[in-house]
């Protein structure tokens, strides 16, 4: 008889997002007439930059001529890519990553899924709360937790809770942890970590031979000269923690598909018997076995990422959505609501108005506004009272938005 | 301290590919001027079809426009696919497909990778032998089994040995096992399974409330009417089986990726209280959780294999491989060597001369004819003292390597 693995069956409810395209799925067939605006899961709006179609467009041409046709590429990535990525990525930050750390996929959700599989059933792990509901969902798939209580907290993880009497950073703990995820700039709130804030994490981790799992799937939003866009950037990192990049929001990729992962080679962790084991030989491993590389003209057009004409779509591709997020911003604040985030970040935290909780205010901006946001109850516990909004519709539908959202709620 | 997942230093070697590849790479390196003709991982090189090339361009022209870009899609699969997938792989062999049953991928080797995820730990896995390395080694990183024996074989696994005196096809166990993988056509052996063995593992499976991971990659190649191309041919096999499918063969598509899995929504297996759960849902939430969908203007160019002019081009591919497995089997049969395989599969199994070993006719053939083929000790215990060829090089390579074959060994 096939038993299938009981700790899927301790998750709480659907992943998130299909939860929230189901509730809106059902307003809308209910409600043919009305005009939705999403600004519910982060998902871009803008068309892919030309040089990244052009290169696209280009790599299946080449695919269509035998002398030029490619089959598999590297399990971890065309080197063209690899290197585009360490030249412009990290290079002009100071940051030398070499080529070889660098793992291209084609989800940033992928591989901040599939990485903590490296490690032992028993490594005790710190999730910030909120927090993208993956890093939690695929810790009780691999059985590393209890049940989970009332407040859809599972034993046996620890989290670390982020309000906002901190700014919405989570706080280095005072117990001992194995691995600990970051993400910054952070889904959902959009707090950014400083460089001494991300060194005190760092020296956590090194104190405590801690992998950091750092996800900065949102660097490209930092508008602040003095934020780190990688923790790469704090002395000694690259012992203590692997990092996750996508081209998903930065290029517009969340259609496309194309993201990587940095192990760095110096990154030691302990087997069964104290000696130590290099991270990067062990994911090299895993990607070989259970992955086949991202497509090649995906690859050819990340790449395209990098050409002059490329940055300069993207410069204004951020300025556009960073745009939108300062009108949310101050649109919300005038209204007397209390809004984070923003600044470096293309997510909007919203406190709900009146002690409405989360999925609450959401019923009621879909039916009331017709505006979908995303319950931060969503994110994890701390969320319970706050609602994300994001910043990656057209600039008229997010006026609009605002406006249907302003003659609801004028508190 | 964070500990490692020791299940991986159970791992006999590298996987097999990359440690061909770098046996390869020192080869050419110290002989540069060897021009050598690559028979051994399972790649294409013919160019794309034409139909292909122009729905993947025409994509990438939607997704640089604002009114027809597309950012996220499904993590399932966009259902233009899905319902073409439906349409025209299976209803024509009177297997009736629900498109809510497919799950569109990046590769057959994720799927059959992650498969094995949805079940218990204590899950009892039949493996026939020889068999592509992926279904061992994610059974071994799971965690299934013990360390490896001399002929790397792990403990716990039961081993479907499948020699000669079988014509190369695993035989129904005595035993009750949870989880039975089968590959048809077989990779590395080339041999098919006809409808009434077929049936025999159907029969098994639901006797024994177990579950067939069905690897159909290769099915475009069958030649003989006869043979089934999907296992959910065979009555009640939707009840126990998940089939695996890709373009990667049948298509070209090793370097533009795109595959898909069945899952049947009457595939029920148990909770650890002995109570029906459908596996449909569990693998639904584990691909939204962990997976972000395939690459738009992949999946069109996918879309794309089952237009007229697609299924043209997709026909004159796979015969152009298949003169190439007729040619090889041909030309090594009347040198003497026990040839296997090239009929329904593009693979072909060969039987070492003078007994060498696997790897040491793998030497051979590099060191003195600059052909490379694959160990079949790479691919288990079994398949010692063969080795496998693929037909998928060029007309004018194989004639050469068959050539190049012959001077060395007129047996």
């Amino acid at each position: 008889m096939a038993q299938i693995n009981s700790h899927y069956l301790k998750l709480k409810s659907g992943y998130l997002f299909p939860e929230i395209g189901r509730r809106v799925s059902e307003f809308a067939q209910k409600n043919p007439a009305a005009r939705l605006i999403r600004l519910g899961i982060g998902d871009v709006t803008r068309p892919l930059p030309d040089a990244v179609v052009k290169a696209g467009k280009a790599a299946f041409d080449e695919l269509s001529r035998a002398e030029t046709f490619r089959g598999y590429g590297p399990e971890k990535g065309y080197e063209f890519l690899r290197r585009a990525i360490a030249e412009n990525d990290f290079k002009p930050r100071g940051v030398v990553v070499d080529p070889e750390e660098i793992f291209i996929s084609d989800a940033s959700k992928c591989d901040t899924a599939n990485m903590q599989e490296l490690f032992d059933q028993n490594c005790r792990v710190a999730i910030p709360d909120p927090v993208y509901p993956v890093y939690v969902d695929t810790n009780v798939m691999a059985g590393r937790t209890g049940s989970a209580d009332g407040q859809g907290r599972y034993e046996g993880l620890h989290y670390l809770s982020s309000g906002p009497e901190s700014g919405f950073l989570p706080q280095i703990p005072r117990e001992r942890f194995d691995i600990v995820y970051l993400c910054f700039p952070n889904n959902p709130t959009g707090v950014v970590a400083t460089k001494d804030e991300l060194k005190r994490w760092v020296d956590y981790a090194r104190a405590n031979e801690a992998v950091i799992f750092f996800d900065a799937a949102y660097e490209a939003y930092i508008t602040d000269e003095h934020i780190p866009h990688s923790i790469f950037e704090i002395e000694g990192a690259s012992e203590c923690a692997v990092e996750f990049r996508s081209f998903s929001k930065t290029a517009g990729f969340t259609g496309t598909r194309c993201a990587f992962t940095v192990v760095p080679r110096a990154l030691m962790c302990r087997n069964s018997r104290g000696e130590k084991v290099a991270l990067h030989a062990l994911w090299h491993r895993r990607q070989s076995t259970k992955f086949n590389g991202v497509s090649y003209p995906v690859q050819r057009a990340a790449e395209a990422c990098y050409s002059d004409e490329g940055k300069k779509e993207i410069r204004e591709l951020i300025a556009y959505y960073m745009e939108n997020a300062k009108f949310i911003h101050q649109t919300l604040s005038k209204m007397g609501f209390a809004v984070y985030g923003a600044i470096n970040a293309p997510y909007i935290w919203l406190k709900t108005p009146h002690d409405t909780d989360s999925w609450g205010f959401f019923n009621e901006l879909l039916h009331k506004a017709h505006v979908v946001g995303t319950p931060g109850a969503g994110f994890g516990a701390c969320g319970e009272g706050y609602l994300r909004l994001s910043s990656f519709g057209s600039r008229a539908d997010i006026a609009e938005a605002m406006e249907r959202i302003r003659q609801i709620y004028d508190i």
